[in-house]
């Protein structure tokens, strides 16, 4: 029989479709992949050395000894929202439009065209991390800025359609409604029970045992107990804080080896899925507070949503998480 | 230069992103289609004489004058919920579930394999919307039912597999997050205002009509303002209702020509596109309001969605509603 879960957290509610319910290893991904066999490809706009054939505007970089770039942030070529344009609300009856205002930085994470954070060194996958917390904290300085969101598109059914190794920040002028009402769901929580829910997740879900993926010393992997999908998993960092630009060194350091190591699982587990990764953060706004706990949300994309999911916001997640959990958990790396 | 523009019913932006927008006909889809180009397969788990290969728990057919089914409403063999669950809330500890209590029902709109609304005549479009409100009234009968989801996948990339011409019943114990935001959202507009917010968006846009594909006697339908994908659109009842369950037979009438129109126009114009409709309509125990109005929502599945998407809840949208629109008036059906 199926049952409906609940995220806590978000008072959502998830089908687990136990009558249609696939084994971990029927999502193994034979569909085709975007994968190159070339380390340099002369046709990517991303690979070091054609910079001036497909030029960008450079935001930062960091380079190694030698003076090479090793880490790349430019600014998106056909950005969805511009730094260029002024922040402009504009009313005419019921339509409301801001005019383009934001950031949209594309982060190059490492010169060599095909590889990805499961076969990047720990030290590499830190070193993007923190070059994340730079960027953002660069971006909130901007005005207007009140959400910012950093994301990874990995292979073509996440809505990638390059090779290269990169993750995107967008900034925006708003506060998308979902975010505000997570947040608000996280505040109400504390409200009742004086207690961060994402800690209290923490907690109950070590004690339980059955669907964390790894646990490290600053941080924690999950399958979700009300998954979306399958192998929809959450990385908690332990300690509670509620902006990702607040991640001390250290935390970074195990978070680089935490994130390749999952991720890793899953190339290896699943052969390569396409995902989503996504680092959900405090607004800008709500500064550090008490009830918002930022972590990392990774979202294989193993299935399609139709007309229910459109219709209700609701999924149905043709696995059981408990048993995705021990998949990932089996997988050696 | 990209905007942002608001769903002023739902309060939900989106991004309408001009410098990568294309153009309508751009959008035309030359993937893969769920097709078959026979009148009756024997493989198929829908067609007339296949009933006893494959069997289905019958809610309900509709006959014709020789006794055959012309329309037919089965239980979903591998439901998502299921009426012979008990409805049963379980709470452990921050673990919070619902046994899969609910009702599935597939509704097979025609004995012909190879069809689809577009393709099927005005008559038979209606006898298919007529059916739903049957099913609906039907439904919410039940204890413990709160919301009853219609939907229609067809295509591939909409979550179909099968091709025979087939909708979805999904009736769910709960009221979704989502749901309830758009209903609440719509009471807000109402107590600020005194009237319905769509009675407004139908007003506006009627005067505006940049936006619209058709009007017929009783329903408009339109590219929504911030459309959140490509040919997103609209199709509303001009007379304010906030339940599906009360369209009446003359508008069922005008509703059978008017949406078989609208997806022929999407057929002929972006050569058959995968899509989904949702009917969506009031929660059971919300009954008759002013405030909430039904309609169908019509989602082309033109663009893949990525990170952004998923940690923002927000869309990027890389077409002009007006464009879309303009383009599906000019398609001659």
């Amino acid at each position: 029989m199926s049952e409906l879960r609940q995220n806590i957290v978000y008072k959502e509610w998830v089908i687990i479709a136990k009558e249609r319910a696939k084994r971990p290893h029927d999502f193994i991904d034979n569909s085709p992949k975007l994968e190159s066999d070339k380390e340099y490809d002369e046709s990517c706009p991303f690979c070091p050395g054609n910079e001036e054939k497909f030029p960008h505007r450079e935001v930062e970089k960091v380079v190694d000894e030698s003076g090479r770039w090793v880490l790349r942030s430019v600014f998106n070529k056909y950005p969805a929202l511009s730094d260029g344009a002024q922040f402009e609300w504009v009313e005419k009856d019921i339509f409301r439009t801001i005019s383009g205002y934001g950031v949209h930085e594309v982060i190059i994470e490492t010169p060599v065209h095909n590889t990805n954070p499961a076969l990047m060194s720990a030290d590499e996958v830190g070193r993007v991390i923190r070059f994340y917390k730079q960027r953002e904290g660069e971006i909130i300085k901007r005005e207007n800025i009140e959400y910012v969101v950093i994301f990874r598109n990995h292979g073509y059914k996440a809505g990638a359609s390059l090779v290269h190794p990169h993750s995107q920040i967008l900034a925006l002028p708003i506060i998308p409604r979902d975010v505000k009402h997570r947040v608000e769901e996280a505040f109400k929580y504390y409200s009742d029970h004086g207690r961060c829910v994402f800690c209290r997740v923490i907690e109950e879900e070590l004690k339980a045992g059955e669907r964390v993926v790894i646990e490290s010393e600053y941080f924690v992997s999950v399958v979700l107990y009300a998954a979306s999908s399958p192998f929809h998993s959450w990385i908690l960092p332990k300690r509670h804080s509620s902006r990702f630009s607040d991640v001390t060194d250290e935390e970074i350091k195990d978070l680089g080896v935490h994130l390749k190591t999952f991720l890793l699982k899953l190339y290896k587990g699943l052969n390569n899925p396409d995902y989503n990764y996504i680092i959900r953060t405090s607004p800008v706004s709500y500064g550090r507070n008490k009830y918002f706990h930022w972590y990392i949300t990774v979202v294989p994309r193993l299935t399609r949503s139709a007309g229910f999911e459109l219709g209700s916001g609701m999924f149905i997640n043709p696995s059981i998480p408990e048993e995705d959990a021990k998949f990932l958990r089996g997988i050696e790396v």
